[in-house]
Protein backbone atom coordinates (compact mmCIF):
# COMPACT_ATOMS: atom_id res chain seq x y z
CA UNK A 1 0.00 0.00 0.00
CA UNK A 2 1.53 2.91 -1.25
CA UNK A 3 -1.29 5.58 -0.79
CA UNK A 4 -1.94 7.60 2.44
CA UNK A 5 -5.12 6.96 4.66
CA UNK A 6 -7.99 9.50 3.68
CA UNK A 7 -6.72 11.22 7.22
CA UNK A 8 -3.61 11.85 6.24
CA UNK A 9 -3.78 12.27 2.28
CA UNK A 10 -5.74 15.56 3.81
CA UNK A 11 -3.44 16.49 6.66
CA UNK A 12 -0.22 16.17 3.83
CA UNK A 13 -2.17 18.54 1.56
CA UNK A 14 -3.21 21.33 4.37
CA UNK A 15 0.32 21.28 5.71
CA UNK A 16 2.19 21.27 1.88
CA UNK A 17 -0.75 24.56 1.20
CA UNK A 18 -0.25 26.02 4.73
CA UNK A 19 3.69 25.64 4.39
CA UNK A 20 3.98 26.71 0.76
CA UNK A 21 1.60 29.94 1.77
CA UNK A 22 3.81 30.78 4.81
CA UNK A 23 7.76 30.88 2.76
CA UNK A 24 5.92 33.01 0.25
CA UNK A 25 4.49 35.39 2.70
CA UNK A 26 7.70 35.30 4.49
CA UNK A 27 9.98 35.19 1.53
CA UNK A 28 9.17 38.18 -0.22
CA UNK A 29 11.31 39.22 -3.22
CA UNK A 30 13.21 42.82 -2.28
CA UNK A 31 14.02 45.27 -4.65
CA UNK A 32 17.72 45.03 -4.41
CA UNK A 33 20.46 42.46 -5.54
CA UNK A 34 19.37 40.68 -2.60
CA UNK A 35 16.87 39.44 -5.14
CA UNK A 36 18.79 36.40 -6.49
CA UNK A 37 19.02 35.15 -2.85
CA UNK A 38 15.13 35.04 -1.89
CA UNK A 39 14.36 33.99 -5.39
CA UNK A 40 17.22 31.31 -4.72
CA UNK A 41 15.70 30.19 -1.18
CA UNK A 42 11.90 30.24 -3.21
CA UNK A 43 13.28 27.71 -5.49
CA UNK A 44 14.52 25.46 -3.05
CA UNK A 45 11.49 25.97 -0.49
CA UNK A 46 8.26 26.05 -2.09
CA UNK A 47 5.88 23.64 -4.15
CA UNK A 48 8.65 20.75 -2.93
CA UNK A 49 8.72 18.00 -0.16
CA UNK A 50 5.93 16.45 1.96
CA UNK A 51 6.80 18.39 5.14
CA UNK A 52 6.74 16.04 7.05
CA UNK A 53 8.13 17.61 10.35
CA UNK A 54 5.50 20.33 9.80
CA UNK A 55 3.04 18.05 9.63
CA UNK A 56 4.16 16.16 13.01
CA UNK A 57 4.98 19.62 14.70
CA UNK A 58 1.34 20.99 13.90
CA UNK A 59 -0.49 17.96 14.61
CA UNK A 60 1.13 17.32 17.62
CA UNK A 61 0.20 20.79 18.63
CA UNK A 62 -3.23 19.57 17.45
CA UNK A 63 -4.21 17.37 20.31
CA UNK A 64 -3.81 20.12 22.83
CA UNK A 65 -5.77 22.96 20.71
CA UNK A 66 -2.90 25.05 19.68
CA UNK A 67 -4.10 27.42 17.39
CA UNK A 68 -3.14 26.51 13.52
CA UNK A 69 -1.57 30.20 12.60
CA UNK A 70 0.91 29.73 15.35
CA UNK A 71 2.16 26.10 14.59
CA UNK A 72 2.61 26.72 10.99
CA UNK A 73 4.78 29.34 11.17
CA UNK A 74 6.91 26.91 13.49
CA UNK A 75 6.52 24.53 11.30
CA UNK A 76 7.80 26.92 8.54
CA UNK A 77 10.90 27.06 10.92
CA UNK A 78 11.52 23.26 11.10
CA UNK A 79 11.20 23.38 7.67
CA UNK A 80 13.69 25.96 6.92
CA UNK A 81 15.92 23.84 8.50
CA UNK A 82 15.49 20.80 6.17
CA UNK A 83 15.52 22.60 3.38
CA UNK A 84 18.88 24.62 4.26
CA UNK A 85 19.99 21.05 5.49
CA UNK A 86 19.04 19.61 1.90
CA UNK A 87 20.73 22.31 -0.26
CA UNK A 88 24.15 21.79 1.86
CA UNK A 89 23.75 18.08 1.26
CA UNK A 90 23.39 18.40 -2.17
CA UNK A 91 26.88 20.46 -2.82
CA UNK A 92 29.36 19.09 -5.01
CA UNK A 93 31.61 18.97 -1.61
CA UNK A 94 29.22 17.02 0.04
CA UNK A 95 26.38 14.69 -2.21
CA UNK A 96 26.89 16.11 -5.43
CA UNK A 97 23.54 15.71 -6.12
CA UNK A 98 21.97 17.35 -9.33
CA UNK A 99 18.32 16.26 -8.26
CA UNK A 100 16.17 17.35 -5.84
CA UNK A 101 12.50 17.11 -5.53
CA UNK A 102 12.48 16.44 -9.44
CA UNK A 103 14.06 19.57 -10.42
CA UNK A 104 17.86 20.36 -10.29
CA UNK A 105 19.28 21.32 -7.07
CA UNK A 106 20.06 24.48 -5.71
CA UNK A 107 23.38 25.11 -6.50
CA UNK A 108 22.52 23.45 -11.00
CA UNK A 109 19.65 26.14 -10.91
CA UNK A 110 21.79 28.89 -9.29
CA UNK A 111 25.66 28.24 -7.98
CA UNK A 112 27.33 26.53 -5.64
CA UNK A 113 28.05 30.60 -3.55
CA UNK A 114 24.22 30.81 -3.89
CA UNK A 115 23.32 27.85 -2.94
CA UNK A 116 25.66 28.30 0.49
CA UNK A 117 24.23 31.39 0.98
CA UNK A 118 21.01 30.63 0.71
CA UNK A 119 21.09 27.69 2.55
CA UNK A 120 22.76 29.79 5.46
CA UNK A 121 20.08 32.27 4.74
CA UNK A 122 17.04 29.44 6.14
CA UNK A 123 19.12 28.35 9.07
CA UNK A 124 18.40 32.20 10.25
CA UNK A 125 14.91 32.25 9.26
CA UNK A 126 14.44 29.51 10.97
CA UNK A 127 15.35 30.99 14.35
CA UNK A 128 14.33 34.45 13.36
CA UNK A 129 10.85 33.14 12.87
CA UNK A 130 10.72 31.15 16.25
CA UNK A 131 11.86 34.24 18.27
CA UNK A 132 9.82 36.82 16.67
CA UNK A 133 7.02 38.16 19.15
CA UNK A 134 4.55 37.67 15.98
CA UNK A 135 4.78 34.03 15.41
CA UNK A 136 3.93 33.45 19.51
CA UNK A 137 3.34 36.07 22.18
CA UNK A 138 4.96 34.07 25.40
CA UNK A 139 8.57 34.98 25.47
CA UNK A 140 8.91 31.40 27.45
CA UNK A 141 7.76 29.36 24.78
CA UNK A 142 9.91 31.54 21.97
CA UNK A 143 13.01 30.60 23.47
CA UNK A 144 12.14 26.91 24.57
CA UNK A 145 11.02 26.46 20.81
CA UNK A 146 14.59 27.70 19.98
CA UNK A 147 16.49 25.83 21.94
CA UNK A 148 14.76 22.78 21.33
CA UNK A 149 14.99 22.87 17.50
CA UNK A 150 19.08 24.94 17.58
CA UNK A 151 19.92 21.94 19.45
CA UNK A 152 18.30 19.52 17.16
CA UNK A 153 20.47 20.98 14.40
CA UNK A 154 24.04 21.52 15.61
CA UNK A 155 26.82 19.29 16.17
CA UNK A 156 25.16 17.56 18.80
CA UNK A 157 21.98 17.10 16.22
CA UNK A 158 21.69 16.50 12.91
CA UNK A 159 24.75 18.19 11.40
CA UNK A 160 26.34 15.64 13.95
CA UNK A 161 25.06 13.01 12.38
CA UNK A 162 26.14 14.23 8.81
CA UNK A 163 29.78 14.34 10.10
CA UNK A 164 29.32 10.59 11.09
CA UNK A 165 27.38 9.84 7.77
CA UNK A 166 30.68 10.89 5.83
CA UNK A 167 32.91 9.18 8.35
CA UNK A 168 31.22 6.32 7.67
CA UNK A 169 31.56 6.03 4.01
CA UNK A 170 34.68 4.52 5.34
CA UNK A 171 32.81 1.02 6.00
CA UNK A 172 32.91 -0.70 9.39
CA UNK A 173 30.19 0.33 11.50
CA UNK A 174 27.96 -1.89 13.18
CA UNK A 175 24.15 -1.64 14.29
CA UNK A 176 24.65 0.62 16.98
CA UNK A 177 26.88 2.83 15.23
CA UNK A 178 24.36 2.98 12.37
CA UNK A 179 21.29 3.61 14.54
CA UNK A 180 22.91 6.55 16.66
CA UNK A 181 23.96 8.20 13.32
CA UNK A 182 20.81 7.99 12.18
CA UNK A 183 19.19 9.44 15.25
CA UNK A 184 21.57 11.77 14.75
CA UNK A 185 21.13 13.01 11.48
CA UNK A 186 17.31 12.13 10.39
CA UNK A 187 15.75 11.13 14.29
CA UNK A 188 17.24 14.71 16.12
CA UNK A 189 14.94 17.03 13.41
CA UNK A 190 11.97 14.64 13.66
CA UNK A 191 12.67 14.22 17.55
CA UNK A 192 12.19 18.48 17.55
CA UNK A 193 9.12 18.74 15.26
CA UNK A 194 7.06 16.65 17.69
CA UNK A 195 8.91 18.50 21.03
CA UNK A 196 8.26 21.74 19.35
CA UNK A 197 4.00 20.60 18.92
CA UNK A 198 4.30 19.73 22.48
CA UNK A 199 6.02 23.01 23.90
CA UNK A 200 3.19 25.07 22.00
CA UNK A 201 0.63 22.83 23.72
CA UNK A 202 2.37 23.58 27.09
CA UNK A 203 2.78 20.50 27.82
CA UNK A 204 5.41 20.11 30.79
CA UNK A 205 8.57 17.81 29.84
CA UNK A 206 7.19 15.26 32.11
CA UNK A 207 4.25 15.07 30.19
CA UNK A 208 6.24 14.56 27.19
CA UNK A 209 7.52 11.09 27.32
CA UNK A 210 5.10 9.53 25.59
CA UNK A 211 4.88 11.46 22.56
CA UNK A 212 9.06 11.46 22.46
CA UNK A 213 8.90 7.20 22.57
CA UNK A 214 6.36 8.23 19.70
CA UNK A 215 9.10 10.65 17.85
CA UNK A 216 12.13 8.32 18.49
CA UNK A 217 10.02 5.22 17.04
CA UNK A 218 9.09 6.91 14.29
CA UNK A 219 12.76 8.29 13.35
CA UNK A 220 14.13 5.15 13.25
CA UNK A 221 11.56 3.51 11.54
CA UNK A 222 11.76 6.62 9.14
CA UNK A 223 15.64 6.02 8.06
CA UNK A 224 15.03 2.17 7.92
CA UNK A 225 12.08 2.74 5.71
CA UNK A 226 14.83 5.42 3.75
CA UNK A 227 17.64 2.89 3.47
CA UNK A 228 14.46 0.21 1.87
CA UNK A 229 13.80 3.08 -0.79
CA UNK A 230 17.29 4.17 -1.62
CA UNK A 231 17.88 0.06 -1.89
CA UNK A 232 14.88 -0.94 -3.86
CA UNK A 233 12.59 2.37 -4.48
CA UNK A 234 11.54 3.93 -7.82
CA UNK A 235 13.92 6.90 -8.76
CA UNK A 236 11.10 8.69 -10.73
CA UNK A 237 8.91 8.49 -7.82
CA UNK A 238 11.48 9.20 -5.43
CA UNK A 239 12.56 12.42 -7.69
CA UNK A 240 16.35 11.88 -6.38
CA UNK A 241 19.56 9.68 -7.19
CA UNK A 242 19.07 6.51 -5.50
CA UNK A 243 21.32 3.41 -4.90
CA UNK A 244 23.91 6.11 -3.44
CA UNK A 245 24.72 4.20 -0.11
CA UNK A 246 25.97 0.87 -1.83
CA UNK A 247 27.81 2.80 -4.51
CA UNK A 248 29.95 4.77 -1.68
CA UNK A 249 29.53 1.42 0.31
CA UNK A 250 27.93 2.38 3.35
CA UNK A 251 26.53 0.39 5.83
CA UNK A 252 22.70 0.70 6.24
CA UNK A 253 19.96 -0.65 7.78
CA UNK A 254 19.43 -2.50 4.85
CA UNK A 255 22.98 -4.07 4.55
CA UNK A 256 23.58 -4.97 7.69
CA UNK A 257 19.92 -7.02 8.81
CA UNK A 258 19.21 -7.50 4.76
CA UNK A 259 15.85 -6.00 3.37
CA UNK A 260 13.42 -8.41 4.77
CA UNK A 261 14.51 -8.03 8.22
CA UNK A 262 14.85 -4.60 8.02
CA UNK A 263 11.33 -4.04 6.81
CA UNK A 264 10.46 -5.95 9.78
CA UNK A 265 11.78 -3.80 12.35
CA UNK A 266 10.50 -0.73 10.78
CA UNK A 267 6.56 -2.37 10.97
CA UNK A 268 7.54 -2.95 14.64
CA UNK A 269 8.74 0.48 15.22
CA UNK A 270 5.92 1.76 13.87
CA UNK A 271 3.25 -0.46 15.48
CA UNK A 272 5.34 0.35 18.96
CA UNK A 273 4.98 4.44 18.01
CA UNK A 274 1.42 4.01 17.53
CA UNK A 275 1.03 2.06 20.94
CA UNK A 276 2.67 4.86 22.48
CA UNK A 277 -0.51 6.81 21.37
CA UNK A 278 -2.93 4.88 23.45
CA UNK A 279 -3.43 7.67 25.95
CA UNK A 280 -5.48 9.83 22.76
CA UNK A 281 -8.51 9.56 20.95
CA UNK A 282 -9.32 9.53 17.44
CA UNK A 283 -7.82 13.12 17.75
CA UNK A 284 -4.52 11.13 17.49
CA UNK A 285 -5.50 9.26 14.07
CA UNK A 286 -3.39 11.69 11.69
CA UNK A 287 -0.32 10.86 13.85
CA UNK A 288 -1.11 7.58 13.95
CA UNK A 289 -1.42 7.25 10.06
CA UNK A 290 1.16 9.46 9.37
CA UNK A 291 3.59 6.49 11.52
CA UNK A 292 2.29 3.60 9.31
CA UNK A 293 2.90 6.06 6.18
CA UNK A 294 6.70 6.35 7.21
CA UNK A 295 6.93 2.89 6.27
CA UNK A 296 4.45 2.00 3.10
CA UNK A 297 5.42 5.50 1.40
CA UNK A 298 7.18 4.33 -1.46
CA UNK A 299 8.89 7.71 -2.18
CA UNK B 1 49.23 55.05 15.38
CA UNK B 2 48.85 51.07 15.42
CA UNK B 3 49.04 50.12 18.69
CA UNK B 4 45.39 50.15 20.38
CA UNK B 5 45.18 52.58 23.55
CA UNK B 6 46.03 50.67 27.00
CA UNK B 7 42.49 50.35 27.92
CA UNK B 8 41.38 48.82 24.57
CA UNK B 9 44.78 46.14 24.54
CA UNK B 10 43.51 45.53 28.00
CA UNK B 11 40.15 44.98 27.20
CA UNK B 12 41.56 42.81 23.62
CA UNK B 13 43.56 40.38 25.85
CA UNK B 14 40.74 39.98 28.57
CA UNK B 15 38.15 39.30 25.91
CA UNK B 16 40.51 37.26 23.92
CA UNK B 17 41.37 34.99 26.65
CA UNK B 18 37.50 34.17 27.73
CA UNK B 19 35.77 33.75 24.82
CA UNK B 20 38.72 31.05 23.99
CA UNK B 21 37.71 29.66 27.66
CA UNK B 22 34.15 29.84 26.51
CA UNK B 23 34.81 28.16 23.25
CA UNK B 24 36.67 25.61 24.62
CA UNK B 25 34.00 24.43 27.31
CA UNK B 26 31.10 24.93 24.99
CA UNK B 27 33.35 22.39 22.70
CA UNK B 28 34.14 19.67 24.37
CA UNK B 29 35.32 16.52 21.56
CA UNK B 30 33.37 14.17 21.79
CA UNK B 31 34.27 10.27 22.12
CA UNK B 32 32.51 9.23 18.61
CA UNK B 33 32.87 10.30 15.06
CA UNK B 34 31.81 13.98 15.53
CA UNK B 35 35.10 14.12 16.88
CA UNK B 36 36.44 15.46 13.72
CA UNK B 37 33.37 17.72 13.19
CA UNK B 38 34.16 19.50 16.57
CA UNK B 39 37.96 19.38 16.29
CA UNK B 40 37.44 21.61 13.03
CA UNK B 41 35.32 23.96 14.85
CA UNK B 42 37.63 24.24 17.63
CA UNK B 43 40.42 24.85 15.07
CA UNK B 44 38.79 27.77 13.35
CA UNK B 45 37.06 29.43 16.65
CA UNK B 46 39.82 29.15 18.95
CA UNK B 47 43.21 31.11 19.00
CA UNK B 48 42.05 33.74 16.35
CA UNK B 49 40.48 36.79 15.72
CA UNK B 50 40.47 40.08 17.23
CA UNK B 51 37.03 39.72 19.07
CA UNK B 52 35.92 42.96 18.53
CA UNK B 53 31.99 41.62 18.26
CA UNK B 54 32.77 40.36 21.51
CA UNK B 55 33.88 43.25 23.09
CA UNK B 56 31.41 45.55 21.82
CA UNK B 57 29.07 43.35 23.37
CA UNK B 58 30.70 42.95 26.58
CA UNK B 59 31.86 47.05 26.82
CA UNK B 60 28.03 47.94 26.38
CA UNK B 61 26.98 44.97 28.57
CA UNK B 62 29.09 46.72 31.25
CA UNK B 63 27.78 49.71 31.30
CA UNK B 64 24.81 48.52 32.54
CA UNK B 65 26.32 46.53 35.32
CA UNK B 66 25.81 43.54 33.66
CA UNK B 67 27.41 40.03 34.81
CA UNK B 68 30.67 39.91 32.61
CA UNK B 69 30.05 35.77 32.55
CA UNK B 70 26.93 36.15 31.28
CA UNK B 71 27.85 39.10 28.71
CA UNK B 72 30.79 36.58 27.73
CA UNK B 73 28.60 33.70 27.17
CA UNK B 74 26.52 36.23 24.55
CA UNK B 75 29.60 37.18 23.12
CA UNK B 76 30.61 33.58 22.02
CA UNK B 77 27.45 33.57 20.59
CA UNK B 78 28.26 36.58 18.06
CA UNK B 79 31.31 35.29 17.41
CA UNK B 80 30.52 31.74 16.49
CA UNK B 81 28.25 33.94 13.64
CA UNK B 82 31.17 35.59 12.41
CA UNK B 83 33.53 32.47 12.60
CA UNK B 84 30.75 30.98 10.78
CA UNK B 85 30.59 33.41 8.01
CA UNK B 86 34.45 33.37 7.74
CA UNK B 87 34.23 29.41 7.50
CA UNK B 88 31.78 29.61 4.07
CA UNK B 89 33.82 32.60 2.89
CA UNK B 90 36.49 31.12 2.31
CA UNK B 91 35.25 28.18 0.97
CA UNK B 92 36.12 27.67 -2.60
CA UNK B 93 33.00 28.58 -4.39
CA UNK B 94 33.26 31.82 -2.37
CA UNK B 95 35.85 33.91 -1.79
CA UNK B 96 38.49 30.87 -2.02
CA UNK B 97 40.76 31.53 -0.06
CA UNK B 98 43.86 29.59 1.43
CA UNK B 99 44.78 31.20 4.68
CA UNK B 100 42.96 32.99 7.93
CA UNK B 101 44.32 34.02 11.19
CA UNK B 102 47.44 33.60 9.54
CA UNK B 103 46.97 29.65 9.19
CA UNK B 104 45.51 27.74 6.44
CA UNK B 105 41.70 28.01 6.18
CA UNK B 106 39.04 25.58 7.58
CA UNK B 107 38.60 23.54 3.82
CA UNK B 108 42.41 23.62 3.48
CA UNK B 109 43.34 22.07 7.03
CA UNK B 110 40.24 19.55 6.26
CA UNK B 111 38.22 19.53 3.77
CA UNK B 112 35.11 21.56 2.02
CA UNK B 113 32.66 19.08 3.43
CA UNK B 114 34.17 19.43 6.68
CA UNK B 115 34.01 23.58 6.17
CA UNK B 116 30.55 23.80 5.22
CA UNK B 117 29.75 21.57 8.35
CA UNK B 118 31.62 22.94 11.13
CA UNK B 119 30.23 26.34 9.63
CA UNK B 120 26.63 25.39 9.65
CA UNK B 121 26.96 23.79 13.27
CA UNK B 122 28.35 27.11 14.55
CA UNK B 123 25.05 28.96 13.41
CA UNK B 124 23.57 26.63 15.62
CA UNK B 125 25.71 26.70 18.43
CA UNK B 126 25.20 30.55 18.72
CA UNK B 127 21.74 30.24 19.00
CA UNK B 128 21.78 27.21 21.21
CA UNK B 129 23.41 29.60 23.33
CA UNK B 130 21.82 32.25 23.46
CA UNK B 131 18.19 30.04 23.91
CA UNK B 132 20.20 28.20 26.94
CA UNK B 133 18.61 29.25 30.23
CA UNK B 134 22.27 27.93 31.66
CA UNK B 135 23.14 31.64 29.78
CA UNK B 136 20.73 33.79 31.07
CA UNK B 137 17.69 32.79 33.30
CA UNK B 138 15.05 35.55 31.73
CA UNK B 139 13.05 33.90 28.44
CA UNK B 140 12.57 37.38 27.65
CA UNK B 141 16.69 38.00 26.89
CA UNK B 142 16.70 35.09 25.77
CA UNK B 143 13.96 35.54 23.09
CA UNK B 144 15.19 38.99 21.85
CA UNK B 145 18.86 37.63 21.94
CA UNK B 146 18.33 35.29 19.03
CA UNK B 147 15.90 37.75 17.58
CA UNK B 148 18.57 40.37 17.17
CA UNK B 149 20.84 37.95 16.39
CA UNK B 150 18.95 36.11 13.79
CA UNK B 151 17.53 38.96 12.14
CA UNK B 152 21.08 40.49 11.93
CA UNK B 153 22.71 36.83 10.74
CA UNK B 154 20.33 36.11 7.85
CA UNK B 155 18.94 37.15 4.64
CA UNK B 156 18.15 40.56 5.73
CA UNK B 157 21.71 40.90 7.38
CA UNK B 158 24.90 39.47 6.86
CA UNK B 159 24.09 37.00 4.09
CA UNK B 160 22.02 39.45 1.77
CA UNK B 161 25.49 41.27 2.33
CA UNK B 162 27.46 38.61 1.08
CA UNK B 163 24.90 37.86 -1.88
CA UNK B 164 24.81 41.80 -2.95
CA UNK B 165 28.74 41.54 -2.60
CA UNK B 166 29.02 38.57 -5.46
CA UNK B 167 26.29 40.62 -7.60
CA UNK B 168 28.83 43.53 -7.20
CA UNK B 169 31.74 41.45 -8.33
CA UNK B 170 30.62 42.64 -12.28
CA UNK B 171 31.15 46.10 -11.02
CA UNK B 172 28.96 49.53 -11.60
CA UNK B 173 27.85 49.89 -7.82
CA UNK B 174 27.78 53.64 -6.66
CA UNK B 175 28.77 55.07 -3.26
CA UNK B 176 25.01 54.52 -2.00
CA UNK B 177 25.33 50.71 -3.09
CA UNK B 178 28.25 50.31 -1.75
CA UNK B 179 27.36 51.59 1.50
CA UNK B 180 24.01 49.31 1.83
CA UNK B 181 26.05 46.64 0.66
CA UNK B 182 28.31 46.70 4.11
CA UNK B 183 25.75 47.78 6.39
CA UNK B 184 24.29 44.48 5.80
CA UNK B 185 27.73 42.13 5.46
CA UNK B 186 29.78 43.68 8.16
CA UNK B 187 27.25 46.61 9.73
CA UNK B 188 24.58 44.34 11.10
CA UNK B 189 26.60 42.28 12.81
CA UNK B 190 28.90 44.53 14.38
CA UNK B 191 25.16 46.82 15.26
CA UNK B 192 23.66 43.37 16.95
CA UNK B 193 26.79 43.03 18.73
CA UNK B 194 25.83 46.39 20.56
CA UNK B 195 22.26 45.74 20.30
CA UNK B 196 22.28 42.54 22.69
CA UNK B 197 24.85 44.37 25.41
CA UNK B 198 21.59 46.84 25.27
CA UNK B 199 19.32 43.81 25.44
CA UNK B 200 20.96 42.04 28.16
CA UNK B 201 21.55 45.66 29.86
CA UNK B 202 17.68 46.07 30.10
CA UNK B 203 17.94 49.06 28.19
CA UNK B 204 14.37 49.46 26.96
CA UNK B 205 14.49 49.91 22.88
CA UNK B 206 14.21 53.96 23.57
CA UNK B 207 16.70 54.31 25.69
CA UNK B 208 19.17 52.61 22.96
CA UNK B 209 19.45 55.36 20.30
CA UNK B 210 22.87 56.38 20.83
CA UNK B 211 24.31 53.16 21.02
CA UNK B 212 22.57 52.45 17.71
CA UNK B 213 24.31 55.46 16.20
CA UNK B 214 27.38 54.85 17.86
CA UNK B 215 26.92 51.35 16.55
CA UNK B 216 26.02 52.71 12.99
CA UNK B 217 28.94 54.94 12.47
CA UNK B 218 32.09 52.26 13.59
CA UNK B 219 30.30 49.69 11.20
CA UNK B 220 30.98 51.99 8.12
CA UNK B 221 34.26 53.21 9.58
CA UNK B 222 35.29 49.57 9.92
CA UNK B 223 34.71 48.74 6.73
CA UNK B 224 36.05 51.80 5.50
CA UNK B 225 38.75 50.89 7.40
CA UNK B 226 39.22 47.35 5.53
CA UNK B 227 38.96 48.58 2.12
CA UNK B 228 41.81 50.84 2.80
CA UNK B 229 44.03 47.87 4.87
CA UNK B 230 42.78 45.74 1.46
CA UNK B 231 44.38 48.49 -0.91
CA UNK B 232 47.79 49.45 1.48
CA UNK B 233 48.06 46.91 4.35
CA UNK B 234 50.41 44.66 5.36
CA UNK B 235 49.52 40.99 4.52
CA UNK B 236 51.44 39.41 7.20
CA UNK B 237 50.82 41.33 9.52
CA UNK B 238 46.47 40.64 8.29
CA UNK B 239 47.53 37.23 8.22
CA UNK B 240 45.03 36.73 5.11
CA UNK B 241 45.11 37.43 1.48
CA UNK B 242 44.79 41.02 0.53
CA UNK B 243 44.35 43.24 -2.72
CA UNK B 244 40.98 41.47 -3.62
CA UNK B 245 38.98 44.17 -4.42
CA UNK B 246 40.85 45.58 -7.49
CA UNK B 247 41.51 41.69 -8.69
CA UNK B 248 37.77 41.17 -8.57
CA UNK B 249 37.27 45.21 -9.95
CA UNK B 250 35.22 45.49 -7.61
CA UNK B 251 33.87 49.16 -6.41
CA UNK B 252 34.77 50.24 -2.69
CA UNK B 253 34.64 52.67 -0.84
CA UNK B 254 38.67 53.60 -1.60
CA UNK B 255 37.99 53.26 -5.61
CA UNK B 256 34.86 55.55 -4.87
CA UNK B 257 36.22 57.87 -2.78
CA UNK B 258 39.84 57.52 -3.16
CA UNK B 259 42.39 56.48 -0.22
CA UNK B 260 42.52 60.45 1.19
CA UNK B 261 39.11 61.22 1.12
CA UNK B 262 37.89 57.06 2.34
CA UNK B 263 40.53 58.05 5.37
CA UNK B 264 39.14 61.11 6.13
CA UNK B 265 35.17 59.95 6.24
CA UNK B 266 36.34 56.61 8.21
CA UNK B 267 38.13 59.47 10.86
CA UNK B 268 35.28 61.80 11.01
CA UNK B 269 32.58 58.73 11.42
CA UNK B 270 34.45 57.64 14.48
CA UNK B 271 34.34 61.32 15.42
CA UNK B 272 30.57 60.88 15.08
CA UNK B 273 31.14 57.57 16.77
CA UNK B 274 32.57 58.53 20.15
CA UNK B 275 30.83 61.94 20.47
CA UNK B 276 27.31 59.75 21.05
CA UNK B 277 28.81 58.43 23.83
CA UNK B 278 28.74 62.15 25.48
CA UNK B 279 26.43 61.33 28.21
CA UNK B 280 28.28 58.33 29.48
CA UNK B 281 31.47 59.42 31.25
CA UNK B 282 34.92 57.48 32.07
CA UNK B 283 33.30 54.05 32.04
CA UNK B 284 32.53 53.83 28.09
CA UNK B 285 36.43 54.78 27.52
CA UNK B 286 36.84 51.32 25.94
CA UNK B 287 33.99 52.22 23.78
CA UNK B 288 35.37 55.28 22.32
CA UNK B 289 38.65 53.63 22.40
CA UNK B 290 37.59 50.81 20.33
CA UNK B 291 35.51 53.39 18.08
CA UNK B 292 39.37 54.58 17.42
CA UNK B 293 41.26 51.72 16.71
CA UNK B 294 39.01 50.61 14.26
CA UNK B 295 40.14 53.04 11.42
CA UNK B 296 44.31 52.83 13.16
CA UNK B 297 44.73 49.36 13.36
CA UNK B 298 47.01 47.55 10.50
CA UNK B 299 45.45 44.04 10.08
Amino acid sequence: MAQPAPVLAEGLARIQKDIDAAFDALLPVPQDSRARLYEAMRYAAIGGGKRLRPLLLVSVAELYGVDRHIAVRCGAAVEAIHVYSLIHDDLPCMDDDDLRHSKPTLHKAYDEATAVLAGDAFQAFAFEVLSDPATIGDPFARAELVQVLACASGANGMVGGQMIDIVAEGGGFDLPMVARLQQLKTGALLAASVEMGAVLGKLAPEGRTHLRAYARDIGLAFQIADDLLDHEGDQDKAGKALRKDAEANKQTFVSLLGPDRAREQARLLVEQAVDHLRQHGPEADLLRALARYIVERDH
